[in-house]
Parts: structure tokens; C-alpha cells; sequence
């Protein structure tokens, strides 16, 4: 049996650009656009119920296995940014999220990029997604 | 004349601990909380009416010329915290403001901390505060 | 005329994990792989004669467009580290470099990547590569 | 017995600033130094044979409960700064560093600095520095 289509969830995730941010090109920092990435990521798993906080603790993990990104136009010291996200492939052990970052004012479009994700057991060792896991992040979580 | 006694405004940031933040003892990393000072210190700018950015394109800044912090409690991944601020000294070429770090779950005190800061005029040379700059930041901003 | 050959010039630059590099799963934060391409990219630039400040001072500048990484094991607190960098593309407006993260220790592959540059000039304003800089990047730096 | 007098072993640690480490002044953030402080405090623990993962593996650690600089002139893109780190008080359980950090070219003081670190046992609770530490950490290490 294939895995489930991924829920169609959308969440979009909101910080400000701080100077921390930036580099001395007046700009943020190509790197931590990945950060904001992984902020919209941890509101998409505690959109879920029960946050990735609670996965951990069941001893399961989601490495980045592999991130991208392109950079349409640069987000600047004290804007407000926000970060959409999408599931947009649920495989027996990996996921891909899609990122879209834009700025509020004028809702811009900053950059795009993905990541994709294996899933480690309890010893790191790479595992299959868990059942309940698989269900939770399927376009129909029940019966 | 002396300068006037600073503003009594307390301004309140709220961030959430992403993993980036964090480091292998499993807690924010203590350099980082530089960077949540750093964001509530901008919020306090804001709360002003016309942030930081506006101050800078005046051709003025504030660098930061002491910082400290004591870490009392670890914040955690997931960990909504709050970061409390107050300037407490306004003199005529320097600023000083402290810090309260707390989660917002039992509002537990994490770190405390102040940011001294010098002021400085388009070509990065030490001036006094501009009259418009100690007027916001003073207790009584007006007549 | 096509653009010239890229130089066959490989820099490997070196640096040693810090906590402040990890997060709380005990590895290297995947958005810090980008600062150790970046420090690389760094040195590259460095060896050609005349860093990279200098063409900044020139008023061009060589933001990242696109930059993507896979990683395949985790570097981790302590580990000496070493970041091999490529020139693989020369365009009249952009480059290309490839990066290879590997452990000092046994030389372990731990991620590999690529960033893609535009040229900007003065004003950020999209540019062709200088003929000054076209020829440092090139296989054949001469006549 | 009060604790011995403290090593005075001297460390210096060496590293470049990378646009990552910068921030829209065009200087290195504020919280970064805190992150070069990390780095010399990892070769000073490193230096007396057996570095901090060692300690770590043993169960303890040494995590910083202050931390405190004074920035007197800005590192800039491209510098090579050098951190000197020195022990310069020894406790039962808590530890001093003190840091200076100076620009290569022309030996000039950035800034300085000091971190106070506690000891903690495998399960996070205050303990005193276990003997072995203690004797790597004071000024006569043997009989």
C-alpha cells in the first residue's frame, strides 16, 4: 500500500527581522533563511496536536537531509516576514516541505525553497514514519 | 541641565525557541539570548512611534558598548518565552536598558541581563543624543 | 565570446565546531553548513590576490541567488572540519561553486552542496562580471 | 582546603569574521563574541589534553550561569581576530574566564570580557568539579 496523499495544511509562520538577522550587506543573512524555514516547520508539526516536541519524545526524529533555497529579493532589518509551509510529499520514510517567504507589507515574495526529511528511530537508526506519525501528517487523518 | 529621567515604558517581546536556537545540552545556547535582548530592544524602539530604522536614516545609532547576562534557568526547544525591557538610564551620549527573560509557562525567570549603548552620529563618531531621540525616551515626552 | 573556463583552483578551508554550531539533537544545525560554505567561498576569494573586501570597495558585490546542501552525516561539538570549495561556473553575470564538508578525522564525506552568485554593481543593481574579475576567476588568468 | 590557585596557562584562539558573523553595521553583532569566547574556552579546555568532550563524557559539564563584554572597537569583515582566554578563578564549583579579544593586524583590543561557569553533575544537578578537573585546572597539576 503507497502512503496516504499529504494533508493539504497550509501554515503560515510570522517573525520580524531583527539586526542579529542581517549582514553587512544590509540584508538577512542567506543562511538564516533556514531558520526561518524551521520556524514555520515547528508551527506546522504543533498545528498537528501534540507538538514535534511530543515525537521526540517518543524517540523519533526528523533530520534535514536536504535543504534549498532561492532568493528573489532580499527581506531587510525590521520587516515583518512570513513563512508559509507545505507538506507536499509523505514517502515511507521521508518528507519534503515546501517553503514560501514573503514580506507582510506589499506580501512580496522573498524567497522559496525546500527541505526534505528522513525519519531516525529511537538510536538515530533510519526507520519507516510511524503509523500514528503517517496518519497525522495523510490528507485524511481518520477513521 | 541634566538629562530627564528615562521613560517608565515596559515593553514585552515574545519569541518561540526553535532548535537553531538551541545547542547540544539540549538549551539555548547562552549567546543567544543577546539576540531575544536584542529583540525586545527593537520592539522598545518601535513602541515609540517610528522604530529604529527611522533613527538610522537620521544617520544615528546606538551600538551596543557593554552587555550582560546571568543565565538562571535553561529555555527549551518549543518554549514560548517573554522578554521583558525598561531603559533604565538616559544620559546625554548613552543609554542603558535591562532585561527579564521568562517562559511564558509558569512565567519562570530564565536570564536577566542589560545592554549599555553609546550614541553615535552619521560618521560613526560619539555625539550626544539628538533632542528628538531624549524627548521620546524620556518620562514625560512632552510639552 | 563565451565566458572563459572557470580556474581549476579547489580551497579547502578548516574550522572546528563549536556548541554554538549544534543543536539540541547534538549535530551541527543544518542552516550552519551554509556558514562553513561561506567561509570557503571566503578564502577562495582570498587566495585569488585581493579578497573579497576589495571588489566590495570596487562597489560590486556577489549575493547568493540560490544555495542548496545534502547532508549525509552529521558533523558534531569538537570535530575539526574541513570545507572544499569549486569554481564550477563562470557566466558573464554568475557564478556557481560547489562545496564538499568533509571530517579531518578520516576525511568522512559529511555534506556537500552549491551556492549560485548574481553580479551586482554600485547600486545593487544586476551587472556583467569586471573584465578585472572575469580574468581572476578564469582557468587562464592571463595575458 | 580551599580550592588550589588556577592554571595560568594562556590560550590563544584564532579565527576569522565571516559575513555570517556581521550584522547591517557592518560590524560583528553584538552576540557573536560571545561565540569567539566559546571558541577559546573550547581550545583552553582542549589544551590541557583531554578536551570538554571528555569532561562531557564523564557526565559533567560547565554550563555558563554569566556572561559579560565590553566592545571598544568593532572586528569587521575579514578580520583575523585572535581571543586570549585565561582561568582566573578556580571554585569548589564554579569556574572564571576571562577573554580579550584583539584584531590581528595591529594587535588591537576589540573587546573583553568574562564568563562564569558552573558545575554541573550527569543529571544536571550542582556538584562540585570533580578532583581530576580540579587538578587539570590549578596552577601546580601534580605531585
Amino acid at each position: 500500500m503507497p502512503p496516504p496523499a499529504p494533508t493539504t495544511r497550509v501554515i503560515e509562520a510570522k517573525t520580524r527581522v531583527i539586526y542579529g538577522d542581517t549582514d553587512q550587506m544590509g540584508v538577512v543573512y542567506y543562511a538564516n533563511y533556514f531558520r526561518y524555514f524551521e520556524l514555520s516547520r515547528s508551527e506546522f508539526f504543533r498545528s498537528l496536536g501534540g507538538s514535534y516536541v511530543e515525537l521526540e519524545r517518543q524517540g523519533f526524529g526528523l533530520p534535514v537531509v536536504e535543504a534549498s533555497a532561492r532568493y528573489r529579493a532580499p527581506a531587510k532589518y525590521d520587516d515583518v516576514i512570513l513563512i508559509e509551509v507545505k507538506l507536499v510529499e509523505l514517502r515511507r520514510a521521508s518528507l519534503r516541505f515546501e517553503y514560501v517567504v514573503r514580506r507582510e507589507a506589499g506580501r512580496d515574495e522573498l524567497a522559496t525553497g525546500f527541505t526534505v526529511h528522513a525519519c531516525v528511530g529511537p538510536q538515530g537508526k533510519p526507520t519507516g514514519l510511524p503509523t500514528e506519525v503517517m496518519r497525522l501528517l495523510s490528507a485524511s487523518p481518520s477513521p
